[in-house]
């Protein structure tokens, strides 16, 4: 006895389950037949492509393993997460050997005949990916492209104060910005109301082609910086099995018994700043029991054991003893009985059931996800007596009805709004009054909105904001991102990830539908007067569109009924990724929230009220998505049928930009009838976008009418300027866009030559009234609607 | 006399000069006239819109005083920049007080009718932005978007050993991933033959609307932080200016003194190890010096005070009262004469001269830009008897071209390659010829290619790499970064920035030019087969092509010939983003060096000899840009010929794709007429494209022939399987496109019905191959051209 029950035996049967998950992964990557090496190992045995990472999978084994001892010894609710990501054959092996694997996927059987097929599967046409995938039980977070795994555990412990997230971070994934600020994530951890993330920093010493710098830091000063960022390290360092078995036991009791009593205190006595949480620095060699020496190079220790560390073939045939030599030194026939399943007395060494890390429902969050308690969406309508007759900021009416999203989830703790700091530049401060910001941090007299626990979390990192809020999502929970539209391109290639996931995991029969991730876009392009031109760029929803359909949706809607509409729909949805771009300024309010319900759950529409074409055919086709370009081309709309009454002009409206695919493209496209019949075949379309004016032409190139279809858009033109002329800057005013119907209706005659000449005017004036006095035209700020 | 000569009356100077630029601040915030208040203050002096930045100006202009002292004490050759961003008003201020600003803008002379223009341009309508930015002499980083701050200031270091950047780092900033990162740049900076970076850390407590994470940290915790982070902490905390500029100014003395130890030690004695620079946490109030108490609520030391403190306008006279007294405290009467200079005996507190940090010329890079010596790309040509007949690793080729740029430019040091850890996977290694990955870490026996000094630097991060290459070409060298397709959309944001920059300096005459911006993205979305569906997204190019056409530029080289003439063409070119995908794995090669030189000049262009269309107009365009497109369109093109020769087609290979883009969009694009030649105007063209196939809709819905364009791309579908297969699972192989063609042209009749059946039957027996033996059919793998 050791201690803690830390018996030899015990300990010598952590090391013979270690054996077999790494006999099993190297396996994975090298054979497709002979897995329990009944016959010598032979050519014909071994894949002809050889994929996959071993320099991080033992390690990784080892992990597994351990914590599958802490959580029967404590009765823990335990996920685990791969930051490294390659070690896709780690995660495989385990789940295979606790079983869980197999149900899953019955066909992969626990004897020889699943064991070949397991093999064989691996990163094989038709198989399962390399890296730890949806494919992969137990698992909450994708391989492939680093830095957010500390962001996802954090996100999954968040309201779910039994479960324990161990996350494995690669020292190569360390060193991206990401991963480095997630760190901080502990000063939005509430030791009470949430559960523990358990960081353990993998030091295997290399990427693929360096060594890594925390690596290379020196003990002293990776202490310093783990203190820095909050927590208690953990050294588990070494190469000797026996010796790094014990290590790691004992210091994972110790690290298990911190938590514990970090939440014991929170949970007893209430919560008193950041706690310092532990976490676990793991240093073993990379490719650890792997082949040391190969053709007189080192390969254990160094990053030559990456990827994969023999590679066979005909022409070095020599490799297939010393593979053979590498999988039989885990001696399978001490591991594994006659028909190939993993010994009865190590088998009970992995936990029972849901304890099993493959098999913990929150790894399939779907399975736990509870709709929403929604408020009704109508009761925080904008009402009044005509179109444009009054004034809102879109999102602080929103801001109400999340409040009260909030509240009547309250105690189903189950929905989270993050955001980069930007909640209240956003107008959503409604929500204050029925919640805080959480931060654990030091509270001072000063602080508005800051508590121990708190619906909304604000970090000055739309990483971080984007991985919590992942995490949630993919544990069962909902939630929204609130951001500036600029901005969000730093989650471009995190949304990318996040919807190829969601993608995947449609064809997985057994991954149940998670919340939809819905951003919120406020302080978009038209409105960053104050901040320029660095703040202007609506371009993410070109990123986003470039997805599979099937997944993404994107809504523009024109005014605050229109926006409550659209995020009902959405909190409500699952399994998409929804993007809403919403004004924050007080605007005109153009539907009464029946006609707003009406519009919205169309997609796209006439708006009857502001047209002029009720007995006919129109001229011209005046459409427009977003607030702003909503705004311009309803005042464009009437100057023109104010001077040109005879001019019958169509208005049409896009909230969910879908509709305009093709409906082959995209559930939510428009049949080209549909299509024909508002924009018309043969008609002048004055198109005022809301983005890039080229997204409309992708979207719409197969329409009929594509050819008169004439884009304005956001061009890259601005700077610090009036809200006004950011859009003429752009060729998106009243003025540019009644020109662009003058000048495509040459049979509108000289009436319409006039009115073209007036509205150069205008332009001019705007410029000189706006350097002399730094604002609007009173004409332009106090525009009414006046149509009936 | 304190110490280091700082007198009691040195020190009331340099409190003075504070105030003159906090004077002007302020002035540039609110006032529209009346800048020295000559008269009573009243609201017809302020400003209609109140845009601006408060909270972080007053201690950046206690840092830039500061530091100007240094400069002239210790003749340092400094530049500055501002992380925090939005404090344009510091910056303009104290560029305006020491005279550079003046030398690049004499219409606002250093007197009273100067300070006037000074502050009405200020954040107004054909004024200059709020924030630090292009227009700013002395700037190489554009507040707005956070987190980059420190990564160009490395950047800019980089083989400067003369030069110094004091970074000011906003603690908002400091949250986000990049910065939090960014810190570990010191494993990469020698001391010897680099330059040296001060990072001022300024806590002023708060963001917009939260307190910042580093500023509650606690002392302790942050020491341990920045000595994690591998720095040496000085801390200025305090609020009394008095006690602050003494502390400052002795800190500053102790800190210059350690950088030029650290330097003086590695410069004689050589390099060993990361030394511990020295780094400053100031620690001041936000809003410093502001309005203590507005309308009941504490402003000073809160987030209150992050824009405007006082919010002007009819409806709160009071505080015009308010922003008066602010003002005359002061003491303008004290700083300015008559004319409304700066007193001489304040003014001679600036350096002169490229000292003044708005004028040194490295802030201005193109001034100092030197062209690279070029070896002649030809030289590395690959030949060949005939088009397809050897394969070859087109990058593989391209590293010996980039080995002998760096030998060329040895002794300019000026180029380097940055890349996240991949240039030896991007298959560039035999730079390592000619050169090292520059690493000051300790240096292992089994590690390769690393040095002190080295032309190539690697860290697992996107943004770090992104950056550093910033911030060297900002200040006047040349560089590229290599990177895998996918994941460079981790610097989306990044990139939007810095052409961004590049769009607005276009216009600003007194900056010069700088090196193009180059990208060379291999290890691209169709040989992915390694890594499957997480590591495919060609969406940069999309990305990309949204930001002004006279910055942007997309290549994509068919083979290693082309490569070569595209690589010479962007190393060579200024002030362009320049995006290059490129195959690394062996492949076909095409064109003879002189065919590869005509064809990239011309960016477009007819592949005769693959064509059969040379007697008249052809049956079939077949397009194709990108490698594999190529590969698939050619052994497509190949089978139709050799099955169905009276078929006339002719290959169009597009290597510059904004030659796709209308003449009138792109100053690269075809005319309309030479567009038709090409693609015709009534024949169907099928366009095989290395991305997303709405990229080239897109670009091309203008031309006459777009009706009959149909083009196959990435659809996102994908996962780990064969080379062939990835083009298989998105309709871009040969077989799909040869039956594109066959399904386009019904007069072809039974023979091609025949046809058609037949490549049926081949991706039957492909998907039945690869799933039996995990690799492409000997067919596919040993496929020739064979017309000629």
């Amino acid at each position: 006895m050791t201690c803690d029950g830390l018996t030899n035996e015990l300990l010598l049967k952590l090391d013979a389950y270690w054996r077999a998950a790494n006999y099993l992964s190297v396996g994975q990557i090298y054979l497709r037949s002979n897995p329990l090496l009944r016959e010598p190992l032979a050519l014909e045995h071994i894949k002809a492509r050889l994929l996959g990472h071993w320099g991080t999978t033992p390690g990784q084994n080892f992990i597994y393993v351990h914590l599958n001892r802490v959580i029967k010894q404590y009765d823990l609710n335990m996920i685990y997460i791969s930051g490294p990501g390659h070690g896709g054959p780690a995660l495989v092996a385990n789940t295979y050997l606790e079983g869980s694997y197999t149900e899953f996927y019955p066909d992969v059987t626990q004897d020889e005949a699943g064991m070949a097929k397991l093999f064989k599967q691996f990163s094989f046409p038709g198989g399962i990916p390399s890296h730890v995938a949806p494919e992969t039980p137990g698992s909450i977070h994708e391989g492939g492209e680093l830095g957010y795994s500390l962001s996802h555990a954090f996100g999954a412990v968040f309201d779910n104060p039994e479960l324990i997230v161990a996350c494995v971070i690669g020292d190569g994934e360390a060193e991206t910005g990401p991963l480095a600020t997630a760190w901080h994530s502990n000063k939005f951890l509430n030791p009470a109301s949430d559960g523990a993330v358990l960081p353990i920093l993998h030091l295997n010493g290399f990427k693929i082609a360096n060594p890594t710098i925390l690596a290379r830091m020196g003990h002293d000063q990776l202490a310093a910086l783990m203190r820095g960022y909050g927590y208690e390290p953990f050294f588990v360092e070494g190469d000797d099995p026996a010796t790094m078995h014990l290590l790691m036991a004992s210091t994972l009791d110790t690290v298990v018994g911190r938590i514990k009593e970090i939440q014991r205190a929170a949970r007893t006595d209430g919560c008193s700043g950041v706690p310092a949480w532990p976490m676990i620095v793991l240093r073993s060699p990379k490719g650890w029991t792997g082949p040391k020496v190969v053709d007189g190079l080192q390969i254990e220790g160094t990053c030559r054991s990456h990827q994969i560390p023999l590679t066979e073939g005909p022409e070095a045939p020599s490799h297939v003893a010393l593979l053979e030599a590498w999988m039989r030194s885990y001696r399978p026939e001490e591991l594994f009985d006659e028909s190939g399943r993993l010994l009865a007395e190590l088998a009970e060494l992995a936990p029972r059931g849901e304890r099993r890390m493959g098999a913990n429902p929150h790894a399939n969050g779907g399975i736990l996800l509870k709709a929403l308690r929604m408020p009704d969406f109508r009761e925080y309508a904008v009402s009044f007596a005509s179109p444009g007759s009054v004034d809102r900021s879109d999102t602080q009416v929103l801001g109400q009805f999340l409040r009260d999203v909030i509240k009547l989830n309250e105690a189903q703790r189950n929905f989270r709004i993050f955001s980069p700091d930007e909640t209240a530049s956003n107008r959503l401060s409604a929500v204050f009054e029925a919640t805080s910001k959480q931060w654990l941090a030091p509270i001072e007299a000063n602080d508005e909105h800051l508590a121990a626990e708190g619906r909304v979390i604000e970090m000055l990192s739309e990483h971080q904001c984007e991985g919590w809020l992942e995490g949630y999502l993919l544990t069962g929970r909902h939630g929204l991102l609130n951001s500036y539209e600029a901005f969000i391109h730093i989650v471009d290639s995190m949304f990318n990830q996040h919807a190829k996931w969601l993608k995947e995991t449609r064809d997985i029969p057994w991954r149940r539908p998670i919340a939809s991730l819905n951003y919120l876009l406020a302080s978009h392009v038209w409105r960053q007067d104050h901040n320029g031109f660095t703040h202007q760029d609506p371009g993410f929803i070109d990123h986003v569109v470039n997805k599979k359909a099937e997944i993404v949706r994107v809504y523009l809607p024109p005014d605050a009924n229109c926006l409550l509409s659209v995020m009902d729909h959405c909190l409500r949805s699952t399994h998409y990724v929804n993007v809403v771009v919403a004004g924050k300024h007080p605007a005109p309010q153009w539907l009464g929230i029946d006609a707003a319900v009406a519009h919205c759950s169309a997609g796209i529409g006439m708006w009857e009220w502001a047209s002029n074409d009720q007995d006919g055919e129109p001229d011209v086709v005046m459409a427009c998505a977003g607030d702003v370009p909503t705004l311009e081309t309803l005042a464009a709309v009437q100057y023109l049928r104010q001077s040109l009454p005879e001019l019958k002009i169509r208005v049409v409206n896009v909230v969910d930009l879908m509709k305009l695919q093709p409906s082959s493209e995209h559930p939510h496209g428009l049949s080209d009838y549909d299509f024909d019949t508002l924009f018309t075949k043969n008609k002048h379309v004055i198109f005022a976008f809301h983005g890039y004016p080229w997204l409309i032409h992708r979207l719409t190139y197969r329409r009929t009418n594509h050819a008169n279809l004439h884009v304005r858009g956001y061009k890259e033109e601005g700077t610090i300027t009036t809200p006004f002329d950011m859009a003429v800057l752009n060729d998106l005013d009243r003025f540019h866009l009644a020109t662009d119907v003058i000048d495509r209706l040459p049979q509108l005659g000289s009436r319409a030559a006039h009115l073209e000449q007036a509205l150069r005017d205008k332009l001019f004036e705007h410029r000189q009234y706006i350097n002399e006095y730094g604002e609007d035209m009173p004409e332009i700020q106090n525009w009414k609607w006046e149509l009936s």
